[in-house]
């Protein structure tokens, strides 16, 4: 595969030392409705805010913002930042996309409040990316017991990224430091996603196979699995629940427990728990079979389809979105729950095993 | 609808004082993969067994038992046991229903181990009803936890059963001295399901308005939603996720929280936690619009077909399986994701106000 | 024991049917603080309230309120508040007790907002007493988890009544309908302590062996373990720590999860979840040996001095504070904590067998 | 305070990059009982076992062991191991320590099994630490929630060595690449202890101020709290809750959730869960005024007397246990709970603003 004519070369220039994913900044159309969602529903902290953008942090952060929501005409996803561990890595993030040919555009008072010193790059997948070092310290609310909600989102886990050719995007994230925890894969040797990581827990990134680049979803993590149940009972009870899309559930990835809900631009939020442990350099990789069901819910439950199709689009560094390549690679969806797709719940079962109470799930896709 | 010539009459004799739903004899046809499947997945208590049955238990229960398996040739339910207040109570059972003309036979020596005098009869709605007072006590295990799996259960909760004709089985059992806690109706006043109780909960059993006279589930009550999740997990690790029929999940009805399994035979089983006390005389009885998609999950997951359609038969008094006959009123399916069928979120809101994410999942019905 | 002269005579009268313990008024000396503890800090429900009063209920309450805060000038208890079945019912209480030649006091308009037609005694062990059947049904909260805090009180679970006798008060509770579900004795047929019920829970009311009539405490229910701990967190978060009293722990008695709190007034909560049910007519009584260091705390952590020392006042039909009765059986603390007093992990272990770090707590007593 | 004359030297040898702490090797004077409490009663996995050793896994762990428990003479802590992040870091190991003029030992085949090219050094402060990179991998028992009991441990979260010395403590550790989370001042500028991490978790080990060395405890993370709840229950069915030394609460430094444990020897073993990401460069460093009575119970439960006074031996290289030497700063506990110690719930409140059920906890001291 390092033939394939499109590999993204590996820079002479190191890689600049991510510690890990900080924030994420949307652009939303309805910057009072995106609001109300982030802090009124899901209970984020307003650190600062002004008219066109409001400023959000989880209750263990002490950076000054996990989440950015701008005003703007068409919505998107407008960075993905990560935090670098010395001012030093700046210029190297800038030397390593340079080197690669991408667009770089660098702020010494940063392109957000609360951050200074920042760079954004065009990376080679077409994802704006966001390195930065220097940030404004805000309280530390983890022992603000008084504030917390019972769905209470204590820290931002991850993003993740749709991107058409997966190995291609794995590769390039290796180059940028990152380590592969687990992916899914079939028999043929196709990769329909992998889990990418810099600090030591499952992924600070995961690449999601798929039309892209778009933004798949960004994930917050709580404390206890009943946190999770918490945003769904409120949900029900605002009469909000048609803003939960999948789950909740736990994952076979990453065995973290998920909720995946949508904000009013229909931007992807997953709730997240538990993951565990990666940062020994020899962390065993776990690689799922895309047939096997409880690869995405351990206990079995579909995806539903929009999860696999549906996606944010992201900008350029004009503000601009980018244009969406299609995957030729096999779809997830298609091999899975298709006409011709199988899941299995144990290896080897054919695909008349499935209960009758599961063949109506599982034959979803053709519908479409 | 008292006009309907095939009302039950209010019997003149007394009912039968009911003190809760006790336990449930299920007919199995492998014995050994139904022990398996109660004792070493769900971990339910042997209090003894033989060849032929099992004789289970919660772990909350001081009587013999609240479940039986039973070897036999045809997967069905044959006992719905009631425990009364005292032993004159099972004579006033068979006053009770000797003068609605049913079927009635009494053991002094039980029909099952750990249970002495007890009545079985063949109800006006067809099912195979049990009452009884005198029982062997057994070890409370509630103190125990040194035997407690993370999805201990803890009592037997409720039966559900499904019946054609809903008003008609809720006034049967008003007459037996049950109350409506809830129920499901929708503008034009079709019933779909009633919840009925004699202790102080949500109910001791559910009327769901299907072809029947079957059982449509039995429910052990557990502490916690972590307790019901650890059940969902362990099936994952056994790879017997397939079992998960629906669920979990929080019901709008009841409040509480659950998921369905089902059995090898396909008997399905509800784990449930946290509903409310209804043991005021005038508690308020709480009806749902059979298309508040909130009803059945507070969280708006749809549920599934089979749900549905699929329940198991009941026996009468010679062990024979009693005929189904067929709802003749709207089916709760095909008016809520049936291809006529809608479910709003909001009430008031239109069909097309449901999100992309589940579109398809409340068109499902028609798809069947 | 049935000699002895000052045994309360069972009426002729039957007693009233009591539903369940529905309400406690507290006189507390400054109103703005209670309301605050109660409302802003442990999150219950005002009602309604004006300049000397404020009603609250818990989130699964139908009924007007739990909880009166009535300003006065010395903080004491002056109503524990009963709900009966029919309205029938408090005629039966009003003969009840006159036969007992208590003092009576009934109103048609009730003693406080939201209930009508109530009767109050002073019972027979100096107690306030409040019966009524009609009330003011208000919203049921249980479905609001937009109002939900983290530490949600659900119920109100029961009252907990100090008395110098106890097996005097458990006849004559049993004279009222009420039946023991657990107690703690010794070996010599001293009784420290019984639990006695109407609604099939544990309790609705425990007679704890002390200088009394006094309100040991008054208990609300959760729904998990985790609801309790939040409650903890955030009064460290306030730094009001100093509220706690004992816990959090597992009872022993009842198989409950606990907290004890002290209100602004020194008034005695209890947080509690998970008790079980009691609402056989044989329901096996589980009695504790006083010595048995897990009756009280099942992992065997040690009871405050105070928690057996301190209790609250109640007040007679007049508002005047009742005389305090000395206890001349033994002291459980005594017995246990003391500088005689000894406990055990297992039964048959020595004094001596407490590990090092135990035996600091649990002599704790002589030093007082 | 660096003019200290027993400053420990900064070596020029750059230290090993230590991964995480991974494994403790006690020694236990009765291997059978040790291996009930850990295997049977806490649930640890046995990776293998002879007549002399057992190696026990948490859940989630892929290494040989956390934890060794070897039969000797003296009950006593043998090894404090870390996982370096390469073989390269072993040589720095030997080379760091070797230039402090500590005792090294290196060995090809490691010390126990499971391990390959094992270095041991007798360090300054006279502790047992172990550096090595190569082990054999075992399965990863994270999904396996068919063996999960309900008070699964998952990991081996740190270490709490016992020192006179705090400050001389830490500055030795920040040259071995240690970094300070949180720490336990006091107005006068004594350190009561210190919190320090190579992971990104509140710490790796901790440096408490009392005699030594020795070892204060071994802690194991689990997922939820109620998972520590589970073993108290446990303990206390098992009639083993004399094994619970102090807890289960919450703590103020690290913001955890905690119970104290005591193993057959007395070794002290800590349930942990959920502290919190201390990753970034510039993570806040949290000071502790040591009279803030939630510093080490964010609810303000006192710490029992033992708790600071009683540790585990730790052996040199021979086997032999280390001579422990005597703090000479104030203790912990005599400032906090002694005659002449105070702890407050508000800053600025007087020694008498504690309530009357709080006096007698935190009087205990003095009666030692």
């Amino acid at each position: 595969m390092d033939a394939t004519p499109d590999r993204i070369p590996t820079p002479a220039s190191p890689p600049p030392d991510v510690v890990r994913c900080v924030a994420m900044e949307l652009v939303v159309t309805d910057l009072a409705a995106s609001r109300h969602f982030y802090v009124d529903v899901l209970g984020l902290v307003v650190t600062e805010e002004d008219e066109t953008c409001v400023y959000l942090r989880t209750y263990e952060e002490f950076v000054h913002h996990n989440l950015v929501l701008r005003q703007g005409p068409v919505a998107a996803a407008a960075a993905f930042s990560f935090r670098v561990r010395s001012p030093q890595d700046v210029d190297r993030a800038v030397a390593f996309y340079e080197e690669l040919g991408c667009r770089v555009a660098r702020r010494a008072d940063g392109f957000t409040r609360g951050v200074r010193d920042a760079v954004r790059v065009q990376d080679p997948l077409g994802f704006p990316y966001e390195f930065f070092h220097e940030v404004e310290h805000v309280e530390r609310l983890a022992w603000r017991y008084d504030l917390h909600p019972p769905g209470v989102l204590a820290r931002l886990d991850h993003f993740n990224q749709v991107t058409p050719d997966v190995p291609r995007a794995v590769r390039h994230l290796e180059d940028l430091g990152f380590r592969v925890t687990e992916d899914i894969q079939d028999a043929a040797g196709t990769t329909y996603a992998a889990w990418m990581r810099r600090k030591p827990t499952v992924h600070d990134t995961a690449m999601t196979g798929g039309d892209g680049p778009r933004l798949h979803h960004v994930a917050f993590a709580t404390y206890e699995k009943h946190n999770v149940l918490a945003i769904c009972d409120r949900l029900g009870a605002l009469r909000m629940s048609d803003r939960i899309e999948r789950g909740p559930g736990r994952h076979g990835v990453s065995n973290a427990f998920y909720l995946y809900l949508r904000d009013p631009d229909g931007h992807r939020v997953e709730i997240y728990t538990q993951d565990y442990w990666t940062g020994d350099p020899d962390n065993p990789v776990v690689t799922w079979d895309v047939h096997d069901n409880q690869r995405r819910d351990w206990w079995g439950n579909p995806v539903v389809p929009s999860w696999y199709t549906e996606a944010s689009l992201v900008l350029d560094l004009d503000g601009v979105p980018q244009p969406v390549v299609a995957r030729t690679d096999s779809s997830e969806m298609a091999v899975t729950i298709g006409a011709d797709g199988f899941s299995y719940t144990r290896p080897g079962d054919a695909p008349e095993a499935l209960p009758s109470w599961k063949q109506g799930e599982y034959k979803l896709g053709h519908q479409l």
